[in-house]
């Protein structure tokens, strides 16, 4: 059966990659594409790369008529992607890519992103998107909020963990590289690649990026308890890919454990074998996660490092996984894709 | 209905690379893996990026039992290759990707690659695989010599003008762009990140690059008379895509209008409207070749761009679509993966 | 002895190499920066590279005072430098860094770039700043124009080639890849990291690039009769470097010895050993120019390659050296920095 | 007063960065290059990039005359390096850039480099060359150990806390990115450009880099007891630069009020304003060493990131900075190269 799928903000980068991603999926077909800041051009016009598909030409999305839709991915920014979904038909299921419905908490959410929440009685409604973890709540669900890409990683590692009991949740530190299209398509000076390429830099020093708001809520609940992780990212000159190195309190071998008993069945987690840790160059392009667990010279501590493709598994691939699920597809559906390698 | 695969050369780059289009394709099933330096590693030891796929392990290709392989593709070294693929059964289709059997004529082999050819009775029944311009003798091959991805680039440029008459032969020079990959996995002080990054160069200058040989055989017995171009390529700091840059003698409308003839039908290669060049951007890791035409300032003279990827269209993707068609399958099957931007 | 020097347009790419080359100068004191839209900030804070340097801080260049100034360098972008320039003291010795005062025909001027000259009496006043062609003029020049960054590396290879008649006028073609600093500092998508990174494409194809102006011109000058050459440029993946390689018709052994006699003794601009050609990794940070020559295989055409810094011997570093020779000083008096790889 | 230099192990990247340096050094000439591999060559056969500087051909170092030279430089890899230096004049100056004098224990040694010193009774003169810290013995040294790139880094992070008192011992976690050329010029298949481009990796995971041997030695002489630190290095796809960012326990302001002390009159070391911290971008090519301190939102937790050049300030360039000492001169003589930005 032919799900047809509409996408807003399809002229971003997460846009690009649901497009790249339904492109060979088997069941999804992509009636509409909204951008209005591009509204009128052709996909040839927006993304050279996908030229050789049959699409729709952009439109705003107040033009799309959702009567035939299935199901829309809204790859909108946080703040905006709010207010267009309200106004969107209520029952049309949707899964949305941006930061507005990952957070429960209306404080949470303006403490974070600064502005108070436009859409509250939906944020409410939301399911948090993070599939391996919520599947089941995610197959009847009408709105879906995709997790934050580097916040994806981090749960992918300490997730099974906290809920296992075997690391101490009192001193639990990720330290995060993510490639430069996790900050998108925006104009900044940092992100050109006369002052990104050869070389690197943290940034949101101290406990201010704003994934740590889905940590704070999501680790908290596992726990039963408040738990706060320090987190430092950093700005990789590279496009795609987030490597996450987290320093537990815990034995390496009910670590690496708990994580292989946690992921055994998982189509798109893979546990590599003790002492290898990952490279983002493996995961690339792709829905796949490959986490690795060594343990450290000192005594009780271990360091867990997990890649992933933040466009791919970080955004549109889980967008789609999520899709599926709430479709009744395969969850896996047209997401085999295998990395690109070199 | 399926067919049985075998790869042998598989730790090399279009060794994975077939593995990865592979990994997807909907009728092919890899049977063998054969790497004789790699020997009973698994796929996760040699290739982590292709970890997820059930794949035998590899073997030396003396193991290999081929009395239930439909096809093998070989992605060894030439002059190894010819000495490997003259051991194999006589009946077994291969799709080679080494340089061994492109040139017909003997002398022109040893002349480019220095030595006596190892396998003259199968040089002559080799056929040359650019797919769009050997199709149907393609469908009825037996041993199909995959194009080099530099020659493929300029003969998709070329071939359509030689053949309408529609540019001066004497004046064709061609300026290409290549990414890392083409230089394959080999350890050369050249090739590390630290001494090709930042930074491009030429080789091969004068007229010395190998692929001239393609180019000399194929545009010679198209205008019926010797055609002899230039040829510069450069290194780029990249790890795919071919960037080629043709300039000729000739009025851009007739250009254009001739590649938009010849290619109007063809599924991977693209003729963009005039005055719009291509990027290798819009091409990295798929099966498409976009094209593009410009007048000159200068009264007669047009410059024509292309772009692929050479891993792919340039090697293993054209590889596929070969074998796609000895094999009685849709010629597209499998290779309809989009370009993976950014 | 010291000289006081000003920079206004401090806050670009070629601002900020000024400051570097200027930081080791042996007899150059930076009195005054300005950049208008930083005005206020130290160096530290446009350039975090540069806060070891004792500096003033920005100011605009209206706050400049120049009756202390003995040369000022303007880094500014074209059409703002020669409403700028217009208004500086008439005696003030000053090396332009933009394109508006590079070509002498006013006609020209407006031709290639789109606006009548707003300051034609200086525009005859200006000395063309290609300094081992044009040393003596400089030496006694008040206003000086730099060359443009391709326009330098072209003329590099060609000038002595055209002057010696040793290749044919009508039949010369340059193909160019330049690195991303190139384009400098602005905010287009085009230039950022996750575009740019990983590929490359042409642009201002068909004899449209500005830079033609300065061919045209200056060829056409030194031949006493019309000169127009093919030219396109190529943006690559890398902030450093142009590489320039020119088909000419001529001799290669020619070719090179007028080469090696143009510049046997020039300090900067090495000429390879026969049948050698440049990387751009070789200049990188640095003044010098490589240039090396190759026959072709088809007799009588010769492929010559060229590689510089287009920020350094492209930009900042022939301004100094223009301003050593504007204020008496050794011509390569701070700029024998040797290149920086890898 | 000029003093001659020989340089042994200089066709490496820290033997190219020493002659790189010493070329616009008021007062060192190099007069013997040795690298027993490319004796004969000239230094434009080895290093391109080099060669408008006038050098002696490169020469095996056993025909060097070391009765002329005041200083020898030995960049060889470790092992080779004792074995080299035991045979040298027991008079030479020597600044040695291997690890093989680094640690005074012989076990220790051992145990990190697996096998036994060769050169014990050297090992025991040899002065640990981090200037900052061992300035006043390296003046009077013969033979000084330059200390690793890592080690230096994460040195001049935690040194002076260590020694102020103002931190945690047994809770300091130190995660680092270094750039390529950290690992020389050695040719192994995760340093190619197609491997290691547009992605990353950590290495060395679990307390088993070698450069750990250094910071037990250091850190723990300081603290008068046993000091041991969790330490994750990556590999990142950059050529030049170390991040090194680390999470210790103890108040922000003490932090910084303390580096700041620690390094107020330090030529190199530049601590930044509160709440920012540093990018490799801004040390590249250079000797300096930027650091930056951020208060973590977890109370009594401290981030501080350093950025440094591993081939520059990590290696070369404090190796020319203790031979300034050990002859003489101005400790920042030829070091106050501006970073090569962009």
């Amino acid at each position: 059966m032919t799900h047809s799928i509409a996408i807003i903000g399809a002229s971003g980068y997460t846009g690009a990659e649901l497009i790249r991603i339904i492109a060979t999926h088997p069941s999804f077909e992509i009636k509409a594409l909204a951008a209005n800041s591009k509204a009128g051009q052709s996909i040839a016009q927006v993304f050279p790369h996908l030229r050789h598909l049959d699409l729709p030409k952009m439109v705003t999305w107040e033009e799309i008529d959702f009567s035939g839709i299935d199901l829309c991915f809204c790859a909108l920014p946080h703040k905006t992607s709010q207010e267009v979904i309200a106004q969107l038909p209520k029952s049309l299921k949707i899964v949305d890519l941006s930061a507005d419905f990952r957070l429960r908490d209306p404080a949470a959410y303006q403490k974070w992103y600064g502005n108070p929440h436009a859409a509250l009685e939906m944020q409410a409604e939301a399911v948090y998107g993070l599939t391996e973890f919520y599947r089941d709540v995610i197959r009847g669900a009408r709105l879906v909020a995709g997790t934050g890409c580097n916040a994806a990683t981090g749960q992918y590692i300490l997730r099974p963990l906290i809920s296992a009991g075997v690391i101490d949740l009192d001193e639990i530190i990720l330290d995060l590289q993510c490639g430069v299209s996790g900050a998108g398509r925006s104009l900044k000076e940092n992100l050109l690649h006369a002052e990104l390429s050869e070389g690197t830099n943290a940034y949101s020093v101290g406990g201010v990026h704003r994934h740590l708001g889905e940590f704070d809520q999501e680790f908290s609940a596992l726990a039963g308890r408040e738990v706060k992780i320090q987190f430092t990212p950093h700005l990789g000159p590279f496009n795609r890919g987030i490597l996450a190195t987290a320093y537990v309190r815990g034995e390496a071998d009910a670590v690496l454990s708990t994580l292989q008993a946690a992921y055994a069945d998982e189509p798109f987690i893979h546990v590599l074998p003790k002492g290898q840790t990952p490279s983002t160059h493996d995961v690339r392009g792709s829905n796949f996660c490959h986490i690795g667990v060594v343990a450290d010279r000192l005594p009780g501590r271990t360091i867990v490092v997990a890649a992933l493709d933040n466009l791919f598994k970080g955004s549109s691939g889980q967008a789609v996984q999520n899709a599926n699920l709430m479709l009744g597809e395969d969850e896996a559906a047209g997401l085999m894709l295998a990395p690109c390698f070199p």
